[in-house]
């Protein structure tokens, strides 16, 4: 495997040092290129973005026997998600973490590179404290992990069960979500629509839990936040509240993320047919059309402008960065005003490393007024002495960690009785990040009806593959599975016939 | 898409023809060679079965570069997975049929063809007589959907429910069975040990509905089925009998199986990398060692005997047929052993149109005295006028539906109080066909524990997929796409690297 160096992303605070930028991962790509300098030369493929959609695709492709150039702004793989390599040997994911063998386009992934027994549960309700603590403006409870989960059965179902089955009748075939047209009227709402529906039926302790779990999920307001995607995943999730939580929440690789981008990054490079670019953002797209070899030229700025061509693009980026790329021809304008509204997904992720053990099995609500909505255990530090704790917060919430370190640590203290003693905190601010502009995908309303479909069509011999437009688990790193394949198989088809004719 | 032609397998019974061999599908081949009488030329990899384990790992590694030789033994693609394409447009999946978005290799495969609007719920539970009828020496009853749900709810979760949890504490990641070694305690048990156990805490209704199912499932013997598989496929169906049921009996392709397999095929054959010989079953591989390009030499028996040559070699048949093939060197002992006994599976499956629609909505079990032992509504005929029955029987049944008409005929109406009226019955009996020996895969008591990694491995340059020794959904479609994807990447990284020594 490969050895870690440090990346310019993601930032650690600790007492001793304060806000630090920058963490060791294998993630980071070095040397940077193995262009040589060389910029004439024509590709087959130019994949812009090294995230897990770029890396799914630039991997289909280099097997097949294309040649590749991947494009990446960043100096590490990964995208929206990777994960450290501390010198003490602990892996925090800093963004995507959590899947589940139900998730079919990672899993498979999984089970090809042999990682099954890499796969951790991150829930254990056994030690410490074992509690669930609910702060709100009226109460601070804490209550077992049965409660819990009974507050949170009860509160999402209600919440979720529009058609009396468990949101089975309104997309019986959850990967094909539209294929049912009667369940895009629920497109329409918000989540703040919802609550408005339901009223008073939920009580005060269903409302904040259920409130800030689907803030956590969004990363919006409840005012920005498309429901529409709430019942996806509800029925992505088996239909169910325990499925829910399990696919979104519960499981993850030991070691982090970037075992896995590193793995599909080596196995392009292990073909012999990728060349590759970091720190290389992609400022223009230019389609001379006609198909032929070296059709679209690519620019990239940053250290070393350069503008290379392939036959085609795949275009990887996130939906909210979309617009910062120049195309020609123009992009159809459904196309280019959902890239413009973007997703709504502000998500704020925060690992707090505290002393002591017995926060391992405790989970965490505090909800309106707090900068953190929802925390939970994670896992222990490689010497078994500290805890993880994994904090969230949505745009509703307003904290931007690395400006205000005061304030985060009073969020993270908001949720407990007594002081407890953070050792170090560790995060990736994805909403100040120019290559992500948010975190995972989350529909405002009408995005799905109206522009889905634009977002997943291609434009001349540019496709486009995200996770943000998946038809499954978008927004989840299974989209980004999902998409990659999706543009890789097109092309690689096409690709044939034209070396055929 | 391909034309259909006419298998020499399967069976049709119609009251005005009798029974007649044979069935029009797209999954034949033909003509059944591209080799053109060249049979001295090396291959990268021949694959012997052309089943979806045998085409997952053509697909991937002719894909990958690798000019590969298909063998089949068969007339056409799919193994104990094909469907029908009859005149009147009739599709039946004569094996493997049912799948789920939440069975991770298979359904990565049907997103990348985008074939997501091709699937089918077969559950319907809103016409004619719309009821469940459970037949037992002691009764005939008929029940709403609802109670036969609760029915199934209670019996198999009594059955399941070994550790108070579902079974999630014995196998907590069910792709990965043997983590928990806890686990392989219950490998020694047969289905009726387990009946055993649970004394007279099954009601008798409970207990004629569960030993039907888990026979139906096993299509065993309850004395020889073992108890660990069925654990397994609970906890892979989401620990519950909701998802255990819609994983193995509820969505399908509306044209059948042989839409995908041809898919694959095609796409073999697309990269202008595949060589293939259909009724050419292989009878000797013959390893050389080395690892030379060439170091193994495969012989063919049937109309065209031959000898061909490759670096490797992925065989891909089903357990109970391997010990048909005589390997050089001689397999090591355990995996011949475990080749000599076999899984258990010998299940009866039978299409049988009847006139009407008033069965659409009906399921029944029949136990334990009846040829087949459970029958579901699957779908209309294409003209709506006509119902398809689907129904099992097992080994425990004891029914040769093409030797015995009548006592099939007879195994049909014995669910129901009025005679049916039955068009037509299609099969395919598994048992008696010497290229699978039996059905999907269902391990007899301390074949898992014993045997499990003896058939994964490899012996030399010969390499061993099978939906029948995969880790996770064994036996069911999604085992082989996982099986045949991890031998190609093993041998795609394997033969890079002799490629660049």
């Amino acid at each position: 495997m490969a050895s870690s160096k440090t990346t310019s992303d993601g930032y650690q605070w600790t007492k001793s040092k304060g806000m630090q930028q920058g963490l060791p991962t294998i993630s980071v790509i070095s040397p940077a290129t193995n262009l040589n300098g060389s910029s004439s030369q024509g590709f087959d493929v130019i994949v812009i973005g090294a995230g897990y959609a770029g890396l799914t695709a630039a991997r289909d492709l280099t097997l097949a026997g294309h040649s590749v150039l991947l494009l990446e702004a960043r100096d590490r793989v990964g995208g929206r998600t990777w994960s450290t390599d501390l010198p003490d040997g602990a892996h925090f994911d800093m963004g995507g973490t959590y899947f589940h063998w139900g998730q079919p386009h990672i899993y498979r992934e999984i089970s090809r590179y042999g990682m099954q027994r890499e796969i951790e549960c991150t829930v254990d309700e056994s030690t410490g404290v074992n509690c669930f603590t609910l702060v709100t403006p009226e109460e601070r409870r804490n209550m077992s992990h049965e409660e819990e989960n009974a507050l949170f059965e009860s509160g999402m179902t209600k919440f979720i069960n529009v058609d009396g089955s468990q949101v089975r009748s309104v997309l019986p075939f959850p990967h094909d979500p539209h294929r049912n047209p009667a369940a895009l009227s629920y497109d329409t709402m918000t989540l703040a629509d919802r609550f408005a529906q339901l009223g008073d039926s939920l009580t005060p302790s269903e409302r904040a839990a259920v409130a800030a779990l689907v803030l956590v999920i969004s990363g919006s307001t409840l005012d920005k936040a498309g429901f529409f995607d709430m019942l996806r995943q509800w029925a992505l999730g088996f239909y169910s509240v325990q499925g829910f939580l399990e696919c979104g929440l519960a499981y993850k690789f030991g070691a982090g993320q970037s075992t896995l981008a590193r793995r599909m990054f080596d196995e392009c490079v292990g073909t012999g047919r990728l060349s590759y670019a970091f720190g290389a953002p992609a400022s223009a797209v230019r389609d001379d059309g006609g198909g032929a070899a070296g059709g679209v030229a690519v620019t990239v700025e940053g250290a070393a402008p350069a503008t290379y061509r392939a036959a085609r693009v795949v275009c990887a980026v996130p939906q909210n960065v979309l617009s910062g790329i120049a195309f020609w021809p123009p992009l159809p304008a459904a196309k280019a005003e959902a890239a413009r509204i973007g997703h709504v997904n502000k998500s704020v992720k925060l690992h707090a490393e505290v002393a002591g053990t017995t926060l391992r099995s405790w989970a965490g609500v505090t909800y309106p007024d707090n900068g953190l909505l929802y925390g939970v255990g994670g896992g222990l530090s490689p010497d078994g002495r500290d805890t993880e704790l994994v904090f969230f917060g949505a745009e509703a919430t307003e904290l931007q960690p690395e400006e205000d370190g005061e304030k985060t640590l009073e969020a993270v203290q908001a949720f407990f009785d007594e002081p407890v003693d953070v050792k170090r905190l560790l995060f990736h601010n994805w909403n100040k990040d120019p290559f992500s502009n948010g975190a995972w995908s989350w529909f405002p309303p009408n995005m799905a009806a109206k522009y889905l479909d634009a977002l997943r069509e291609r434009h001349g011999n540019v496709l486009f593959a995200s996770a943000d437009w998946a038809l499954g688990w978008r927004g989840a790193l299974d989209g980004a599975f999902e998409e990659g394949a999706r543009v890789a198989y097109e092309m690689t088809q096409e690709l044939r016939t034209k070396e055929k004719n």
